[in-house]
């Protein structure tokens, strides 16, 4: 019995990775889409999140079973509490994946990034794929180091956030971009969207410190979200 | 011992309802320091999400305590769970109403909002505030129909702000509006945090149906976050 419950605790933290891996290739095919301004990989992504929700719901599901069938011990709870909360975290950094790719969809056959800002978004996709990845692998093996870099991945994130926020506003942008206040609009919201992916998957790298420590992360550096 | 556990779980709810209290009243003052732009109401909310984050912290360890005490039955699982995600919802709403002073704090003396958008956020604030209050209450009297309404409320959120994006790339706001991009990117910013304030509540309202009825509530209507 004991053995069963194990194998099915293993199977969810596989079935969590799967999900962790979709949801890496649905944000860099909606940053394809938004920045070759492709309306096909824009659908993909808009209906492949339905794929993901639906991952999202069966897990939850299995978590919730497992709480109920056997009275777990303590580090088997405190598996299965935090990958309800990873599986919610992923299924949410999905749904911003398919946030940007509407909005790809929305302004095609424009594109929505103005040349200024084509870097800095690409820029923006990298840290946010290798961020989900590393929370996923990390959900893995185990490998607390990774789970804490995390942390520096984020303030890349946000220097970028900061930075695309100074071109926005510059005069540059007020008279050199067409349709300024459109584009500024759509590149703000754009970087939110990128910056709530990496956060969470900073908020995953704290789940995973918690399965195997017992201990959550304490300090400014660990946003509870 | 079983009777113990039942006022243990029935602590955890209110509980939760003073946390949704606060939040509540958080997301008043934001609101406040965004349009009067009142930099020390804004101070007061950002100083206090830090309460509201030590009540999440200390609400979600005691949910886990509960599971890990004694094998919950089906009903008490349910609603233990249930709460983990329903501190979480709250716990973010609390931390959209302190980006919300932020930006205020941000602005000041400056206001934020521009005048042909007063009205809008103001109505906003107040669908966000009923919403989130109503959440508290359907969670204290388990009013399946209040939790329901819920879904309507949030219609009326995502209609006002269709109407503040039309108004921001109007004609009339480029040439009427003084630093129109930067007040372009602070409303589009502002109201996709009052739109998920709303989210949130309506995440809160199938939480707590799922308590109610063991049953999550199927459909568009209800999106999983």
């Amino acid at each position: 019995m004991r053995e069963y419950y194990h194998s099915e605790l293993d199977e969810v933290v596989h079935q969590l990775v799967t999900m962790s891996d979709s949801v890496q290739i649905a944000v860099r095919d909606a940053t394809t889409a938004l920045l070759d301004a492709n309306v096909s990989v824009a659908e993909r992504v808009i209906a492949g999140d339905l794929r993901i929700d639906a991952m999202h719901d069966e897990l939850e599901q299995r978590c919730f079973t497992l709480l109920a069938r056997q009275a777990p011990v303590a580090g088997e709870l405190r598996t299965i509490v935090a990958a309800t909360q990873v599986v919610a975290d992923i299924g949410r950094t999905g749904d911003l994946a398919k946030h940007i790719a509407e909005i790809a969809r929305m302004r095609y056959p424009d594109h929505a990034v103005p040349e200024p800002l084509v870097d800095s978004f690409r820029r923006m996709s990298d840290v946010a794929q290798e961020m989900v990845g590393k929370a996923g692998r990390t959900l893995l093996d185990r490998n607390l180091e990774e789970a804490h870099e995390l942390v520096d991945d984020d303030d890349e994130m946000d220097n970028l956030r900061s930075s695309q926020f100074r071109q926005i506003v510059s005069e540059e942008w007020s008279h050199g971009v067409d349709k300024a206040v459109e584009k500024a609009v759509d590149a703000a919201l754009l970087g939110r969207y990128y910056e709530r992916i990496a956060d969470h998957a900073v908020a995953m790298g704290r789940r995973i410190i918690y399965i195997i420590t017992g201990e959550a992360p304490e300090g400014d550096d660990w946003p509870t979200t």
